[in-house]
């Protein structure tokens, strides 16, 4: 029975994040983090992090990671916005941006967490269908619309956009924001911040989550033109003065001085990737071509979901979704060589004694 | 000149935060911090934490700092909730339970972030004025409305409203959702948690920001009915799964291990503050009666925004409000002993010689 105070209030159906099961031996590739842990000088600067700071109130404009990702990246300061995690990024974005009663569009397949967003915020949307292998299509992005948003490399695809078409998309869309979600950018393609200084319209947000090792420290940013960018100041403001803890600052701040470690443990993770592409495809798997840090796949004769349960009865988390086009297809995380070897021997004599006793 | 995206996006004038300055040598009092540093079982916490770990994203539920949260204050799991500071809390709590076509209603002096999350997410709203001693009347909030939000001990008069009279308001507000906001709470006052037995729409909002010292890791949280709650859980997972990073979740179990250093915390800021209230009154102020860990106080003679003025150019933070009836009123928070007897010094001896000169 309703309560008299529970019709005054807003009901949402939530986004429901990958596991997060605990424990040390299982091998975890369901939720795409990185395998290796952050840069060594990010463990010294939590070592050396001062307790007594911890008192105050952190800058509320986190100037210091803002500054660092500047530099970094060749921008100003006021190109720079960072949130907790690219997810709150994206959610202020959402809440900033998407204002029209014009519906805002996305492709059918990717990020699970924006019609959670558009229903939470009551924005209109509609989906725009993936090609039959699961490319964006620029034209479908050229009608009138609220906003537009894809990410690039696509989720859980992990197909590249190349830029030209990118681009081609915010030609056609100059009376609305168009944000590209480059969570897995780092692993495979060019970003579209080399497009900011012609599109003032057009924002970019990346994460530390993935190619920086740093998903538990929950650390996202975005770039954008200043005028953009204020918008989504405001609204920040306007909800929480102090999203960055200290922690988040200093470690994230710590991590952009190793351009070095960033760029091995990147290296390591592709050549790990296109290995496994190879290995799967020898035990009868069809992978996507992946520009991000997993793998898109499906067996030609087995049940996908018949496989996450053998797996993961095995210890090993892999990512499956329910939906149209998605239900054949397993989303595997890129582990260490090591985890990876693991994962192709047990597939090896688990897919063998199907075939031998006649399951497929 | 507008451009065509400019259109279509949201506008909000945000919440103005505390200044931050920076220095060794100042002395803030500006935004209400402990001047103590966290327990120090919390700084060996932080030099323990594995970087490992980091790379994962932390656990979406916070569960450990949800279970010693429940624990600390015997309630149960499905009645705590815990969010990226009070503000977070609070921001997530009005866009899910405010949310009637009914004004909300909260006292015009208060906390200043009440109406920039009205604004924010176009909730209508009413205020209602603090008697002429700056008190809350409870036969205030008795009409029909959307929800009802005040903070106990109140902001930034620091005065409390006794549990019997926020019952009063309970008592006649069945039909919406009725938030105390109890971020001074710690520092005298009893806390509504004890009415969570008998009002399933009541919400109770606190901080580790203030009697815990812990501003800088951003933590808040809200007890409530497991039925409320689950709703807000719905927002924020609609919102950001993944809120809380590694480092909040294992601080701020942390700091609940140490009830013995909180007391003593506590006592001595209310000593100081108790002690500070004569010391100011012989400098001709007049103080509320605090029970947070701050003093709203106005001068006989001297105008406020002079005496802020004075103290700023000496180093000495404290915060000053426009507004009917709040111009003439510092806010300060309670230092240190010591920061304490600099401020009185510095006063004394600025306002002898503003005496002396005859400018009042």
């Amino acid at each position: 029975m309703t309560k008299p105070w529970e019709e005054n209030i807003r009901k949402v159906v939530p986004y429901v994040p990958g596991e997060q099961p605990k424990g040390e031996r299982l091998i975890k590739l369901n939720t795409n983090e990185n395998p290796y842990p952050p840069a060594p000088n990010v463990a010294a600067a939590l070592e050396q992090m001062e307790i007594e700071k911890l008192r105050r109130y952190p800058d509320p404009t986190a100037s210091d990671l803002v500054c660092a990702l500047a530099q970094y990246y060749g921008l100003e300061k006021d190109q720079v916005f960072v949130g907790v995690g690219s997810d709150d990024v994206l959610g202020m974005a959402f809440l900033t941006y998407f204002h029209s009663r014009k519906p805002i569009l996305f492709p059918d397949i990717t990020y699970s967490f924006y019609p959670v967003w558009a229903n939470l915020f009551g924005i209109p949307y509609k989906t725009r269908k993936l090609d039959d292998n699961f490319y964006i299509r620029p034209e479908d992005y050229f009608e009138d619309n609220g906003g537009v948003i894809f990410p690039n490399p696509n989720a859980p695809t992990g197909l590249y956009l190349p830029l030209e078409q990118v681009e081609e998309i915010l030609k056609h869309n100059q009376s609305s924001v168009v944000i590209v979600d480059e969570a897995y950018i780092d692993f495979g393609g060019v970003s579209a911040r080399t497009l900011l200084d012609r599109y003032e319209n057009l924002l970019v947000v990346q994460t530390f989550s993935k190619s920086r090792s740093m998903a538990g420290v929950r650390i996202g940013y975005a770039f954008g033109s200043p005028e953009l960018l204020k918008a989504m100041e405001n609204v920040k403001y306007s909800y929480n003065s102090y999203t960055m803890n200290l922690p988040s600052i200093v470690l994230g701040v710590e991590a952009l001085k190793n351009r070095d470690y960033f760029t091995r443990t990147i290296d390591k993770i592709v050549k790990t990737r296109e290995r496994a592409k190879d290995r799967f495809r020898t035990l009868g798997f069809h992978c996507l071509d992946s520009s991000a840090n997993f793998l898109f796949m499906t067996h030609e004769k087995k049940d996908a979901k018949q496989i996450l349960e053998a797996l993961r009865s095995n210890q090993i988390y892999v990512r499956h979704f329910d939906g149209p086009r998605l239900s054949d297809y397993l989303r595997v995380t890129i582990g260490t060589d090591e985890e990876m070897e693991t994962v192709y021997e047990f597939l090896a004599s688990y897919l063998r004694l199907n075939n031998e006793f006649g399951s497929w």
